[in-house]
């Protein structure tokens, strides 16, 4: 039916003389480049899940590394094929009284692929936050059935309520491409997992509290610019239409609140801790990004950056108070960045909605829908994913052994591990040596050793 | 004549009143729409040798890294020059009897600049499938020979028979966007250069099968992400049109086929090796990608799912038959996850098509033909290339010398290291001294050590 | 005003059967086509940072990562915000005299808020080319405030003339990306800094010149694979619309620019050096890019690929003379790679420009006023940012502590370390004790030490 040799017959780029069967319509051509702006905003939604990855990976230890990748892909693909059975019904389906949808499962009876293939690699984003959170100590398994119900069930629950014509989005409560929806809602299922799961071995010991720091910060700093790349897709592609009114001041409040908040989490980090620091800084940009994605399409530019300043100071606040006073051990900051700064994003459109905004005379009512809406999701996430950890907690338990989490997750759950960097400090030891060909020596002999090894380890 | 300034006088995004010369024509709008989808689903194609890249570095040792890099991105660009004089004419020419084309070299009489672009992009990804297969061994020289005779003429007359109007398009074989004419063709090209170039040094020893691993895995996983979202454009553009009831599709397809091939091959491996295998299960995306390249816009989304699931045990089988009962180096799986999976994709296409496929009840007429257009690829690569690979092994070699081979090619052809990492295992040295002093004052001599050792180095 | 679930209402993509309020005018489509476009293109250009970070991260030392880093994500954020307050005024505002605008501050009385979009994430690609050129040895707070200059007065004043409606643009100048206005504008900034700030300690002693090579060259490949794919949209998207006779031919002269100086630079190292040299290959690739950036959409095919040879032999030499000759440190080589060939860039324009070039029978009228161009860029660019850089070193000092910079600004500025990659190296200790068991002894001990460790730095 599609074969390439046709197509190309009737394709003519670059020159305006193209013999077709028909005129287009407007219309027609309308839904040819909305499409466009929408498939590749998906295309650079799903890249996010890149970032997610080497974010996760850098911010946590080497030995867990090929544990938290194969966690993050595996992710991607469940999402996937279960939000096509099961999720997209339940989010766009027939309504049942405005909690569910009860049709589409499978997509039966719908054509909108476009639409689903955005959707679905939304679904992908929400789980994915977890996986962060629970980092170096929980079970494969156990993730990946947490994983399950949260691309299942709970997120296609929130998305029927708020975008699928449910009774949150009856009340007039407005998340534009979901800071409530999609971060929020990881956030919460990241904090009910943890409090079953308990901190890293040597986080807390003795009333003290230990920084274990990343392994690669540089990989994680690539991965919060393909988050950041990827976001631009994620605020601009849910406008779901290349409206040229809309899209554009989609992105510049997107890039606004991302680069104040950066900004502001850097020197607040500065004033608070003496230092620019590294971690807070680039946490500071994905809490801009969180906190923008709820108002993106309603706020104005200069509520933009007001949201992002806030949204940086109150991430490393919360970072803080949440690994040292309520000592929950979040590897990522997972809960301060999705969560509080969810939760500010959300409030902030009742605050900076130039519509209905309190700061713009619109009176408080739509700030209380939103907070209506903020303790929604809070509630049923924490309550449905607390569900399933105490259930996998007492069946088939949600941790690691001790053994397996001092040696690695990757030894453990993979009998590999992600790096053999001998070779990268060679150059070192054979400039000591004074002499390139004594270095070359070196490092001979020392290859040679490797390929003994080898054949002994087989 | 393209001025900047005199195109922002006629531009005023964000605004509907613009003033136009003339009101454009519907049909020059559908150009315009359809070059826009095509020109980025290009520029995504491009990115995928950043993901090849990332995947073969990661994958074999830091001591072969540089050599790896400049393969990478000398095919880039010798395929784009190449195919520019040579390729493209051949491919898409007037045909001489279905065989090759005959005009069109160096772009003579052709104004289609944008078909063009993406077909370069495409042609460059063929030949870089070996540099994976033959790496940590093979010449740089002997290598980008090889890669002048896949770009100039091997790719192009496949693609020719395919999708220039040649025999095999005659025929009614079906290759959507190339798992036999992109894929299938580098994994037997690889095939046919590996057995005239022989194992690594140290790979099979005394009857052993030895694993030699990759020194950085993270880095090979973010080239599979790099990769799958590039890969978006590689199938997604070959529609060469933004129309709006194909490209979702085929989107989807893309999508489901990666992710039912990613968990059939980790879940697989846990059944074979009693462990989720991180390097077969990020290579099972990649199969998964190479298995629906050839049905993507014609096989349903149960059946993407399905040729999803069975490549992905396909690609596990054949990794194990090759390394092991074959004993074929192939240190990335290359003939693996491009060539099997790419033979299972064409052939599924038989299978799946929803208008002639077997299952489908349209009867074996199209799977024969499918079979057919694999044979003709893999003997037409494999005697062009064996050829090519056995005259460079008579006549200048194609393997470094075993002494080359141990101390690394970065160091015999490059004369330099890829990495220098000996401030990044600091850390521990300082902390283990157990006090934040000394540990400075152990960084400061270490790197005033590094200083007199620079001078003496120059 | 834009509820997510009203616009699914209306949404239905995949089907050509869509109510609308109206049928679109083709203006209004154009308009839509034209912004998506566009705002793709301004999306790749914010990756390209990620891509000037990578590179400058890869191609320096591991003990001032995590301080390049930050100056990289700093730049993007106050060059955003700061382009938004002063500098897209100053360059697209209503002009005083040719020599800057004078309205438009804050966006006040503009409404084209997808041309914002596209200026703002170009005029930070400028202001951090300085961050490679004066790496490892300036304070971050002297950076910061150059980057202030540079995003809010430097760039924006040569971009109103030659963009804005300005003088240089009325003398008929041509630069249709920036080889000049972003790229040599950056590399004079950075020439005026360095000049200043002296090279790094250990760079040039006792009358040699020391190699400090980089500590990750794939993460600087990976970097320049990232520049180049994002790239495309800063060539391809400076058409400002979605022309398809213009886009797809500035894409193919980006591309094959590119191509070529990657092949010039690696085969005249070879011939200058007697190998292929990865740093100066990769750094081709940036010199033929930054080449064709002023003519990418005038110059023919063939124009495309003999710039681009010439660039990247150009730059082999520059580096080699910057580095050796005149004794400049320049880590990353910002001021041959953007400097020399932006020169070289703008000037091919009067050569090779198709209407009015020198090698087109044009006269040397275009070559005149391209070398103007080139000349006021560099006088007022040299003369500010060293009035900039003077000031800074007589009032607060523009660089680190000789202790600082031995320790690396890592730890003096950040008090962090961007690796803690012991146990990347693991594998390698495990192994070669010879059995399994005693290696995952061995790992559990060094792991538990870890630990212990931990507690005592808290």
């Amino acid at each position: 039916m599609f074969k390439k040799t046709s197509l190309i017959l009737c394709l003519s780029l670059g020159t305006s003389s193209v013999a077709m069967a028909a005129e287009p319509t407007t219309t027609e051509l309308k839904t040819s480049i909305d499409m466009v702006w929408v498939m590749m905003s998906a295309i650079l939604v799903f890249f996010m899940h890149a970032g997610f990855a080497m974010v996760e990976t850098g911010f946590t230890r080497a030995k867990n590394t090929l544990n938290i990748l194969m966690k993050n892909f595996l992710t991607v693909a469940i999402a996937s094929i279960l939000y096509y059975c099961i999720g997209f019904g339940l989010m766009f389906g027939k309504s049942s009284h405005g909690l569910f949808g009860t049709d589409g499962f499978l997509l039966s009876g719908r054509t909108d692929l476009g639409f689903f293939m955005f959707q679905t690699v939304f679904a992908a984003t929400c789980a994915t936050i977890i996986s962060g959170a629970v980092a170096e100590r929980m079970k494969l398994s156990s993730y990946l059935l947490v994983t399950v119900v949260m691309t299942g069930l709970i997120y296609p629950i929130i998305g029927h309520w708020v975008w699928g014509g449910g009774w949150l989005s009856k009340l007039g409560f407005i998340d534009f491409a979901g800071s409530s929806v999609v971060h929020l809602t990881g956030a919460v299922g990241s904090l009910a997992v943890i409090l079953f799961l308990g901190p890293r071995i040597g986080k807390y010991k003795d009333g003290k509290i230990n920084a274990i720091p990343g392994h690669n910060i540089p990989m994680g700093a690539l991965g919060v610019f393909i988050l950041w790349f990827g976001w631009f897709g994620f605020n601009g592609g849910s406008t779901l239409a290349a409206d040229p009114s809309l899209v554009p001041h989609v992105l510049v409040t997107t890039l606004f609140a991302a680069s104040a908040a950066l900004l502001s989490s850097a020197f607040y980090s500065k004033l608070r801790f003496q230092r620019i620091d590294p971690s807070l800084t680039l946490n500071g940009a994905l809490a801009g990004l969180v906190g923008i994605t709820a108002g993106c399409a309603n706020v104005s530019l200069t509520g933009s950056v007001l949201i992002g300043l806030i949204a940086g100071v109150i991430m490393v606040e919360a970072v803080w108070l949440i690994d040292s006073k309520l000592k929950v051990d979040d590897p990522v900051g997972a809960t301060s960045v999705h969560g509080i700064c969810g939760i500010w994003g959300t409030l902030a459109v009742g605050l900076f909605d130039t519509q209905n905004g309190l700061l713009y005379g619109g009176g408080s009512s739509l700030l209380a829908t939103q907070a209506i809406g903020v303790l929604a999701v809070i509630v049923w996430t924490f309550i449905t994913v607390g569900a399933v950890a105490f259930a996998l907690k007492k069946l088939s338990g949600i941790r690691v052994s001790s053994e397996e989490e001092i040696s690695g997750l990757d030894f453990a759950e993979h009998g590999s591990n992600a790096y053999s960097l001998r070779e990268a400090i060679l150059p070192d030891l054979s400039e000591s040596a004074g002499s390139p060909t004594f270095g070359k020596d070196l490092v001979e002999r020392l290859n040679s050793l490797s390929v003994s090894e080898v054949n002994k380890s087989s």
